[in-house]
């Protein structure tokens, strides 16, 4: 038997018994949103930590500025086996609205729905199950062969949901400690029940506000309109200006960086037979809005976009009230992919407002971040390893997905530890995370932790 | 003696008493906005009525809805005289703050700022200054004649301040008794401190409130931004498409019913030598922002505007949140000149909203009011007898004005009682209504008095 069936072999036998250390840590209401759920989520970690403990890592609770942070090493074989920091967290949602929950949300409930048996609770996929799925293919890893084959930490803080105030001060204050040759995330999705995936794409962001000035002080419009500037007119311009009959935007050179896509990554992308229609029609599109000639999953994973998530100006309340404001303000984001420059979209942006703006109209902008996008190369060995591994499991090759959205800590791994990461996890987009009766398919949970074991096995092989 | 010389002389004799009925009215904080001082609002109202009483008209304080309305008759001579009605209001503003004020709101004061001689006091020229002008006058006609010219109807209400909330009901209630041949409303400006001025043409008002809706519910511009539509840009794009580069509103139809001024009154405002550039400046701006080849009174008077009032739509908290939001509103307001029709404004302002959204968005509008704009033609004959009492007062041509900003009850009395209004006041721009600090000269009680004098002998006139 190889290492690795060794080890498989340990998890189906001990199947029943990860279960039980899952139910229980979910019976930890561990909120960390709400204060008086402090000493559950510090239950939490110390549930967590002890089940490492368990297992052969050195594993502690530690303080940090909010909710502590779990850190746990295993030293592996030695030698120069790779060093992986694996990172998830222990606090969950406020399980709100309860009345919508078919049983107790810190009761977790074996459930079928539809042939399909899963647990419901709240965290039992976010992001308790997907952290649980790695930690049973390290015992089982430990159990089969005395050690793993390679060194691990874990970290696992308690304020993902609260938006992790705590955790780039605290990675700041123990990058050495903390530092390995890859991450892994356990926080992402499947492609579908039948289909692993990896997300080796996040799309960077750059958030403007833009607040123009018209007249210096709110006016009258029946006494000075027709005369008088309208800063929610010189706003209009600008908003209508950004974006291109096509869908393109406009700004000088915003594209700067952007490539097409790898021609294999198209190619899987087209043979996944996504459904747009379903995916706009869930909120009442039965178009894409972006550019033309590009797939939804394109337009959403790999191309660069600019929205405008507020404006506000004059009067808002009911009715109406015949003002010229002075002052009118619009709040800008960017999506960016590959090498788009945030600096250089920053600066790209202010000058276009400038440009596009009415003589006369002042403006101010404020910043609110500015990130790169994150890509983790086609080339990479970890990622070809994992993928290899993933489909031994699965019997189908990973989809490498892309990320419309962010995720800070990837960022700030790649920033701060120069690690790349991967982002590999076993939900499903059903499962109702944030959302009251939140589940994870038992076989997300039993093949997701399958996945790992074997995931570990291949990054550890030369 | 002529008439007119007999009622002028008794104006000058009586001075001196007519500044102390005037202050002594002033002493009453008739303030309607404020619950408390509704037993001051009748002690105002009750004040008129017996002023009026005593000098023979048939006086009355009527209940209404809110604050009560003073209604006054003079029968006058009889036969074919035409009917005035008189409109003014005898409630005043909120004096706040109070600790800006030189001398008690309520404690009128003799002051001389600059060589002129004002009294300071709330409500001293909004309105019971320029009411009391014409109540002197009558004093003065009958004291001198035993009678008035003319049949006069006069109405105080006590309610201007809060938006007349009774008055159309009781116009409504009272058609018969309070209708006349012409209606004279006192709450106007002169053109400057030796240029009387009447208002001739009002700005009619079309108010559209626009409710653009993209995806069925917010989304999350990360995860679904490129692909999703976005009601704000939508918005952005209506917004800037409705005025050309040279300011003209590109609605079809919208100039419909737009005249170029007439010559005499082109001529009038030229020779003015009115300084755009301080009137511009007062709020900030080195430009007017309206049409090209518009002169700025023009573009306030008597040219239509669109301007967008209110704007709102996603987050607008502080910081980011990447939402693009469901819906997004905007209020517009829409100022009409000469005989645009205000449906036909409404009705092509939501064409042009439908054609010009991108496809997919949903809209609605709600109308919050559409009334046209009043004028009274240059060849009324009680705007040319007026003119004429004018200048005999003042020496020179009463300026024929605009105003940018509606006068509700003008367009009752048009409406509903079928009555052109002469807008005569005079009242001058640095008065501070309002404000703290009101004031109201004495040259402009004295001269307002005599100027009615003028122009009730002038009306009687055949």
């Amino acid at each position: 038997m190889s290492t690795t069936e060794k080890v498989l072999a340990r998890i189906e036998a001990e199947f029943p018994r990860h279960q039980q250390r899952w139910l229980d840590w979910l019976r930890i209401p561990s909120i960390s949103a709400q204060p008086q759920h402090a000493p559950d989520c510090r239950a939490a970690a110390e549930y967590a930590r002890a089940q490492l403990a368990d297992i052969g890592f050195t594993a502690s609770v530690r303080e940090a500025a909010g909710q502590p942070v779990v850190v746990a090493h295993h030293p592996g074989p030695g030698g120069n086996a790779p060093h992986l920091l694996y990172y998830g967290h222990y606090d969950v949602q406020p399980p709100d609205p309860l009345d919508e929950w078919k049983t107790p949300p810190f009761e977790p409930r074996m459930t079928e729905e539809g042939g399909v048996k899963r647990i419901l609770a709240r965290g039992v996929a976010d992001d308790k199950g997907q952290l649980m799925t790695f930690i049973e293919a390290c015992r089982a890893f430990i159990a089969a062969e005395g050690k793993l084959p390679l060194a691990v930490t874990i970290m696992l803080e308690g304020e993902e949901e609260t938006g992790s105030p705590s955790l780039k001060p605290f990675l700041d204050k123990n990058k050495k400690e903390l530092k390995a040759d890859v991450a892994l995330v356990c926080d992402t999705d499947m492609w579908d029940a039948k289909t692993p995936a990896i997300t080796t794409m996040l799309r960077g962001l750059v958030l403007e506000e833009v607040i123009v000035t018209g007249p210096s002080r709110d006016l009258h419009s029946g006494l000075f309109g027709g005369a008088a500037m309208n800063p929610i007119h010189a706003l209009g311009k600008v908003i209508a200006a950004i974006h291109s009959d096509r869908g393109r935007i406009v700004i000088s050179g915003f594209y700067d960086g952007v490539n097409d896509l790898a021609p294999e990554i198209h190619a899987q992308w087209k043979s996944l037979g996504f459904d747009e229609k379903k995916f706009l029609g869930d909120f009442g599109q039965t178009k894409a809005a972006g550019e033309v000639n590009q797939s939804v999953l394109e337009q959403i994973w790999a191309r660069p976009t600019c929205d405008v998530n507020g404006i506000i100006g004059g009067y808002t309340g009911v009715g109406s009230k015949t003002v010229i404001p002075s002052k009118a303000s619009a709040k800008f984001s960017f999506r960016l992919v590959n090498k788009q420059d945030p600096e250089k979209v920053q600066t790209g942006f202010r000058k276009f407002v400038r440009e596009r703006l009415p003589e006369g109209y002042k403006v101010e902008f404020i910043s609110h971040g500015a990130s790169p996008a994150l890509q983790l190369p086609l080339s990479s060995p970890y990622l070809q390893k994992a993928r290899a591994a993933l489909k031994a499991e699965w019997g189908r090759d990973a989809v490498l997905k892309g990320s419309g959205g962010s995720i800070p800590i990837v960022g700030s791994f790649k920033r701060d530890l120069g690690m790349d990461s991967l982002l590999i996890g076993y939900g499903l987009d059903d499962d109702r995370i944030h959302s009251p009766n939140e589940k994870y398919d038992l076989t997300s949970f039993h093949k997701g932790a399958r996945s790992w074991a074997r995931i570990l096995a291949a990054l550890a092989g030369g």
